[in-house]
């Protein structure tokens, strides 16, 4: 929460497209990895400036430029000037507290997203902004720090795997989408997996904190929701494709992804309302056994009443009574005070109010 | 929930199309089950693998190849070149988790569809992947074992009962399609039951297992309501009739399993109505019990504090007291305790204190 | 419940069209009714057959067919092929658990509607369908057993009130529609009269039975707008009048029908509203009787928790204690007691301990 | 609830356009108010009957017909041939339980709206039906009984106040339905007002009537927002403008119109919010003071109880006990209960559990 | 609530346009600030009174009027004149309880945005209304009072920072515009940090004041989503453009603003989720709390039952009793008692029911 919010007021006032950055700096150094393919070749380059780099995409094939860390402000302006990038696209890859969104400027489209990470000791869900441009043949990909995410893409755009290298940026673009959804699968399937060992422990031995289990989880969906929903919108406007970015043969793969978001939304429902009837279930099972042992307690206390007043009874200091010069009255009197707790005990047991379930 | 997240995770980062079988594995051996029919004949061919078999459709005939068991890639690759599928249909047929829906591609439409099982012992349900490809004038089916559900139109067929031989592959689909959604009716009937037989439990013998059992239920009708919603929107684009796969004349039985879908989505809305009433008459009942009984246990104890109290006097050490003396005052005394108990029970018994309801 | 799903099952397989009757069977008996009719003149005809009754609509006339008792699959066949009907639409007429829709077909709009009747004594909605045909100058109504229902609108075509017999089918085919509305408002009516004098009862005396009646006001509430929905959707569907049906001077007519739909679906949520809030108010008032209760009577234990504590104190066995041998020393420890008591009677009868309000 | 429910009944099977008043009967005498005006000139005339009005509006001016009370079916009729009204409009006027809704017809648009009037003193909204129809150069307006509500208007005509007589019917009608507005936000500040009162006195002295007044206000929340939601599709209607009533002048007034429907809508959600928090927030206190209550009491129990058994430790018969023969060893038995009593109350004290809050 | 319905009523029936204040006065004193500029040179002039102000906008320039303080109606008036303003656009200037809207005239947009101030120490939310006219080359804004919200624009306008001195007149709009939804971003944050500050508090010590904090913070959350909802649409109306207000440069700018809208209501929702959550454990754990208090309560006074019942068995007047001889009988009773009570304390500190969680 407090990370999402903060900082946002230290822009107030100042001209839009001022390049500041905003959220968590996670690195200082910025790197740059250069792609340039086509079906015949493919060459890469690293550095951390676009000095030396070649930023001119080959003949009919397709420029990869990926970015890590937002830091430096002259370098960003540098790559916005070389690819014609729009003030606001810069302002929106620096701001990393942004939801997933898509623009639509002349000769590109931007879209951000958001990469999940979902941190199993501390069950919680950390996230980072995945900014990316794609132009008619060029793929511009903004990170706030270096993770392996999108290796296997580099990995079968080195090995030709797959009709990647033949096909165009639109299909970089999607490969690099689908990764992003399909890391939201992972995170969904730990959260599935945290809500079913939750639902086994709850069965077996229900505690106190379970509440702050489940309240953790609900959180947990609320935020990749809160990450899928906003993607499904992008991923439906990219296949409306007003701006011809996409060829027709890649049109099925982005439904595709579609189809994707619309299974995670549909999951992350069920995940909430099964957190939701676990909840109700703990609450009642909780209240219900407190209820059932005041009312065990209650019985028992019930059991020591009629001895008690029968020790009453024989402690009167009445001249005749019954029993008190019998040596054997005091185990009378034992003995009934026994039977009658026996008797009700029984009672008791039989109509279950001794149980504590 | 398990099944359903599960092992997506080991596709990530790999290209589109590859075809790998995500799942729970039902069978091992796969199996072919090809019907070639038109108005005047029909031949049956089973086999193990595509060699032998002729593919192309009768003239002015239909073809419907049955497929059980998704394991072997080899044989689902051969099918996609003989009937030129797409590579995303291909991975969408063997990823076996898959929510009902619709695809358009060049020359059929791909439909996936879910078979839902009810198992009355553990009641829970169990489902299925049921692919369907549909041509101009074919109709390939993808199971993921075999099932006798389709047999009733394959009997239809050999029998040349109604005029499904006379009409095309559309009504075929038809066919089949109508078969899924009578089966959710099926289901429904069940969890109807179901839930009808737990509530007159609930008014006879209420007990602690029947917050467990409304749970099941819930989640059953969750389920159930998962595959149904998103096949109405199938069956609703199917009448939309995009691609000119439908005669008009098979239009009209689409828009009724259309209705069924409306149907049963109301039904199921009407059952979880019904189910959150129960749990809360449930809920109340329960609680209710038990404060009656302390309420009851309450009144019982306090019958005994005026008899305990008398004792209490009648052992004070005092010189004078009267009845002492008395050779009834034993008997006085208990008298008195045993009238005002009386009383008290009187009184109590009268503002229905004592009542358990 | 049980009704509506049942029996779908023993379709399941069979080619659409099968004419088998699904539902209650109400009448075993089929019987027609026709009117022929235009300006000038009208004849009318019973008969339990089609054999001999002219089907031909008058010159600038309407022809009107009543049919009741759905078993005759025969006469049905007839019925069908005499006014062209496609094997669908018979289908549903025999299946009597329909929700209401309008189909359009070639040549007439079909319209399934239910008429609802509520039970005073046993307190439930029963219902049956009511399907009816609309041509461009005939109208089918088929019913599962006679009603006189649709009587006053026999009796105006007879006596020729209103402009009824001047106008056409459309006319008709609303004036009937126009019925079967006001009967949903009739329901309405009864269970709003239930509503009220439930929230009467609840306000002077509460009892547990109410749990019971709220649950079925709502069940019915929940019945009649199960009805209501798709008649407002059925009607509104037939003021876009796609297929001509209806002439531009009964289009009024119509949405006078719709306003009356949507009227009785806000009046709906209103009695949902209404008994939500009762429903709030009763578990409300009883939890709370069953707390002043036990304070209560926890307050009156505590009054006796003083005298006993003084009986202790003076049954001690010290040899030297005050009052023992002063001969009113016994009425002392009396007073003692009841003085206490009484004190602590009165504060708490102060602060409205003692109250069950 | 009763009385929108009553009395449809008693149309069932009628012809539409019979003339049945609907409703409550709130005035016996029928009494017109005509106004006919231009820029120039403006006339008045009361009557009881049609006779002697000149209904022909004034060249390039408007004619304002106001009609008190509904009971005479004849002078209905006369005036609906007057204008030359369609039976469903006359039958509209009669029904006094419509919702607010607005149908065009040939040559006018038809309004009903609802005057709502709050009683301070039962804390009741009641409300009258207002109808209106708007023509090119004719505006009606038809009340159940007369009220001064359109007196403000009718004051601005006469003195020509504001551009009211420059301006046509369309403005007029506008006038109209602003003060119909207006008047709700009447109610909704008195509501408003109730709510803050009853807030206030929650926070003071909570008592068990709040429920009710809590479930009163928000019945009349529910009762405004069923005459406000209506309302704003109605101007909005009007405001699309179809039959080209309303000037392009006057348009604006009506999106002025629409806006304040707009506002009380939205400030009756906000009303309802309030209401839902204060009745949680009522039931938790109510619940809690309870439960703060009972533990108190516990609390002081468990005080008697050392207290009670060092009575009965004294007073056990053994021959040889200490402190029996002491002379001070009674007042040492008393010091003891009183210190164990003391020093108990001490913890409890502390941990706060004598508070009741 | 009550500054917002309040003092609607004193308007009733008065003509449209009437310029009538409506709301709280916050200053007395009008006053104007005047700029006017291009690309090269900027005036600025305040004053009190529009005499002596040149209101043509400079040659492909712009001009800015703004007026705080809306007592004066003659300034207004003249106001309106010299910009040719509606009626209406002055009426709703006026009145300062508006929610946020968009108008379009002939001639200029008319937008009704809110300024919203979060007091710290009160914990409470203010709103003022900020109305804003854009016309070709001008844009008049009104405010209650002076306050220095836009002095960041006009120090970029002074400075010439950025391009707004040689943008137009909607880029300026825009200006304006984002500063009162980055205003919105601020109370966002401080009502999340006393989101957080609370949550953190209800984990170490929750108190009964929380329940007054939660319902206070979910009072501003609607509060302030109250501003930000209509402003969507108002933002999302501004970018569809339809008078041709926006240059096409400044619409992504616009749909910043939109996105930032978007983010808002998310975030905003989030909080509502958030607050929800912790209503539910607050009244989870405070019922929790008392319940275990209560059993703890209970576990301890069955504690001294068995002593009691052995000090009353042992107070019995038989003549034969064992024990009551010996000398150590009573060393040996009180044993018995503290010995039982210790096992039994054993007991149930091993099932855990003296912890109070």
């Amino acid at each position: 929460m407090r990370r999402r919010h903060r900082s946002r007021s230290k822009k107030i006032g100042l001209p839009p497209g001022a390049l500041v950055h905003i959220g968590e700096i996670k690195t200082r150094h910025s790197e740059l990895l250069l792609f340039r393919y086509d079906a015949h070749q493919l060459t890469e380059q690293t550095a951390s400036g676009l000095a030396g780099l070649d930023l001119r995409p080959p003949q009919d094939g397709t420029l990869w430029l990926n970015l890590y860390g937002l830091q430096d402000a002259t370098l960003m302006e540098a790559v916005g000037q070389a690819f014609n990038l729009h003030p606001l696209t810069l302002e929106d890859i620096l701001n990393t507290d942004q939801r997933p969104k898509l623009d639509t400027y002349d000769g590109y489209l931007f879209l951000v997203t958001r990469f999940l990470n979902y941190d199993k000791a501390s069950m919680q869900i950390s996230s980072e902004q995945v900014s990316m441009v794609l132009g008619h043949n060029f793929v511009l990909t903004f990170q706030e720090r270096k993770t392996g995410s999108f290796e296997p893409v580099r990995e079968r755009l080195r090995a030709d795997k797959g009709h990647i290298r033949r096909s165009g940026a639109d299909y970089l673009a999607y490969s690099l989408l689908d990764i992003v959804v399909d890391r939201y699968f992972l995170v969904l399937e730990q959260i599935g997996d945290d809500c079913e060992s939750l639902e086994e422990d709850m069965m077996h031995k229900p505690s106190s904190t379970m509440l702050h289990r489940i309240h953790q989880l609900k959180r947990e969906a609320l935020e990749l929701r809160r990450a899928v929903w906003p993607l499904r919108e992008v991923v439906n406007a990219l296949i409306r494709n007003d701006g011809g970015f996409f060829q027709p043969a890649t049109l099925p793969y982005l439904r595709d992804v579609y189809d994707h978001t619309v299974h995670l939304i549909e999951s992350l429902e069920s995940v909430r309302d099964l957190l939701a009837g676990m909840l109700d279930i703990y609450l009642t099972s909780i209240s219900n056994r407190v209820n059932m042992e005041v009312r065990a307690l209650t019985v028992v206390a019930m059991l020591f009443m009629p001895a008690t007043l029968i020790a009453g009874i024989f402690g009167m200091n009445f001249q005749v009574m019954p029993w008190l010069e019998n040596p054997d009255g005091f185990w009378f009197a034992l003995g009934l005070m026994g039977g009658i707790a026996s008797m009700m005990a029984l009672i008791f047991w039989r109509r279950q109010w001794l149980s504590r379930h």
